[in-house]
């Protein structure tokens, strides 16, 4: 028998590249410099923080007083003062009874999901939740429902017809893609009338919804709900890096001893852990960068469609622009990149619908003048890529 | 209808508080201080580096250069020039065609798994590896073989009796909770007999095997075998936070186009990526390093036995010394603790086996007198706890 040297076991891989370069779908990696006069309408700084000087030191400091890392799981030694700061000011500052600190808040809610369901139990999912809270769901071993995009008819025929089952309903409070929002009030309603606790993603809330940025579920008044679970990320309006989850302390207790994220990760770094913290001074000190970073979205989005462009309403920090294609979208998305503005392409399978758009983020820290820069390139590449549809 | 106020939709999780507390299952986060003179031999901190100035330095100076975070998914506005430096060393250093950086060796494992298997697909599985690879499997929906742990004719029986499906055999190197080595040569023998391909995941050999530090992968020669890809993480002897996948360049652009925890999640922040790159320098300059926590591990390991102590043999950093119950290992754990000493404790369900153990970790930085105090407070403690057998 003639041993293989293993040279054709990956060879799958190349054909479905081919397939994806046909269809458009080859994605890059696009290194970035330090400095650069491009104008960034892709990340989610929301609030611009993440250069600003005060979380920049703060994490530069921690990394010399606690190290580059955390050095093992949170509950062998990776836990430091600085990790219980956070946890502390974050509960604190959200309205939350209690807060745990993941590595991500991809790690915050698989970790979640994973303790907070499992076989037996029911998981009644929005169609649009972000990929880390579907890879949730399917690591908890639940029977999973998709109960379509903010509609809670479905939603409550779910819970109403599953049984003695345990469930859990499942939401992102701002949709990362289009930035549309989750009915929570309604949600919380419907939960409580079929006895199901609610987990809410609120990464793209905290920063930007709420009373001086405290997110969604604070706005909706369910932060210190007894049924209700937020996890969030420290990685796009704080600047920094991680995730945690916020709510009930038993639940919260739970977590440290049942999460696989939490248990079986190393812990954030130092640097990450003081960023946020630092973030979540700088949030204390200006409340009213939230609503900046609300008012350049929707001047921005405003604007857009006035120049014929279809634009979503912003109900948050980030703004929609469909494209009549994936590849429109991406021709789009180099065209404004060569102008020197940075928009996100999302295409398949990145977006819940198929529907590929350009995705944009405001700032807190952009001018008059960054919004009617992006204004014009978008415009001006969105007619070659056909996506204007009637100049008014 | 009475409308409930949600109080009582986790009360089960008090009921299972109330089991694991009676089983003394129940974990405490224990934050530590940034300066203690306790002597650490629970980290995963393997050569120090963690506190040293060349690596705090880098993550220094690279948060107030690049900024806290890295604002955005490694796809979108995520990937710095950093991030390519550190893939190019990676892949360099440990000899692989191409690398690519994740925010979480967990998240490596993850995406890596996710994207290299699928439906209709066989994943064949060691019975010990880490929860992030088990997680992956599950995530990767491939049917699952778990085959023992290092039982290399059950795994060879799993791939010859596959059918034709593509399949793929998972193995930590190093296993985590007791530090023994994966047969890798034996490993990719049966793969290429069958061709299948070997993912290993090199977490606890990177930094301490091979030459140089180069890892287990690249010590068995497999560092550029065509079918053979590699997880590490940054967060163990590099002394940062992150992960990456190691292997041919296809494999790379693969994930690079469908890894979930690639595209999905926020890109590692700035501080950890050069860290974990002054780390690899560090590792180039003093090659002898990875030895000298080898033979301290060695050392302990030979001393506990000396004085009766169940201890493993190392064949990398780690050692492990079993207890008699997990009430006892917890006792032991926390008497040498309160000496000063800290140790891990693993207990189920965060050993693979239910075998409840101390687990040591030695480091490049210990000295003979930090052994010494260790095996010292390490038997007294055990005395009590009822771990020596029989003192010689
Ligand atoms: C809604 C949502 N949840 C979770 C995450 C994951 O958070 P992180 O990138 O911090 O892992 C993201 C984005 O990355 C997100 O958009
Ligand atoms: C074998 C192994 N793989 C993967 C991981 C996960 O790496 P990280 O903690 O960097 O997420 C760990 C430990 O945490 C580990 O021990």
């Amino acid at each position: 028998m003639s041993v293989s040297t293993g040279e054709s076991v990956f060879d799958w891989i190349d054909t479905r590249a081919g397939a994806r370069a046909k269809a458009g779908l080859t994605r890059t990696v696009r290194p970035r410099a330090a400095h650069s006069t491009d104008l960034d309408l892709a990340s989610n700084d929301y609030l611009g923080l993440t250069r600003d000087k005060r979380v920049t030191g703060a994490a530069a400091a921690a990394a010399l007083r606690w190290g580059a890392g955390s050095t093992g799981s949170r509950l062998v030694t990776g836990s430091t003062e600085l990790h219980t700061e956070l946890e502390y000011e974050l509960a604190n500052f959200c309205g939350a009874q209690s807060a745990l600190v993941f590595s991500s808040g991809y790690a915050a809610n698989l970790g979640a999901l994973m303790a907070l369901s499992g076989p037996g139990t029911a998981i009644v999912a929005d169609q649009h939740i972000h990929a880390s809270l579907i890879d949730g769901t399917r690591l908890s071993k639940a029977d999973v429902v998709v109960a379509g995009h903010c509609e809670v008819p479905r939603i409550t025929h779910a819970l109403a017809t599953r049984g003695k089952r345990r469930a859990l309903v499942v939401t992102d409070s701002v949709f990362s893609v289009d930035g549309d929002l989750a009915p929570l009030a309604d949600l919380v309603a419907t939960c409580r009338e079929h006895e199901a606790a609610l987990v809410v993603d609120d990464a793209h809330g905290l920063g930007v919804l709420g009373d001086g940025g405290r997110g969604a579920v604070h706005a909706a008044g369910l932060a210190k709900a007894p049924d209700v679970v937020t996890t969030v990320t420290l990685s796009k309006s704080l600047g920094a890096q991680g995730g945690a989850v916020l709510g009930p302390s038993r639940v919260i207790r739970h977590l440290i001893d049942t999460a696989r994220t939490f248990i079986f990760d190393t812990g954030l770094a130092p640097a990450s852990a003081a960023a946020a913290l630092a973030a979540l001074k700088v949030l204390r000190e200006e409340p009213g960068l939230p609503e900046r970073a609300l008012t350049v979205a929707q001047d921005l989005a405003f604007r857009l469609r006035e120049n014929g462009l279809p634009a979503s309403t912003p109900s948050a920090a980030v703004v929609s622009v469909r494209a009549p294609s994936a590849e429109s979208a991406l021709e789009w998305s180099r065209a404004c990149r060569a102008q020197g503005v940075l928009v996100g392409c999302f295409r398949p399978p990145s977006v819940p619908d198929q529907v590929s758009r350009l995705r944009l983020t405001a700032r807190a820290d952009l001018t008059e003048a960054d919004v009617e820069r992006a204004v014009r390139v978008i415009t001006e590449t969105g007619a070659s890529a056909g996506a204007v549809s009637r100049p008014r």
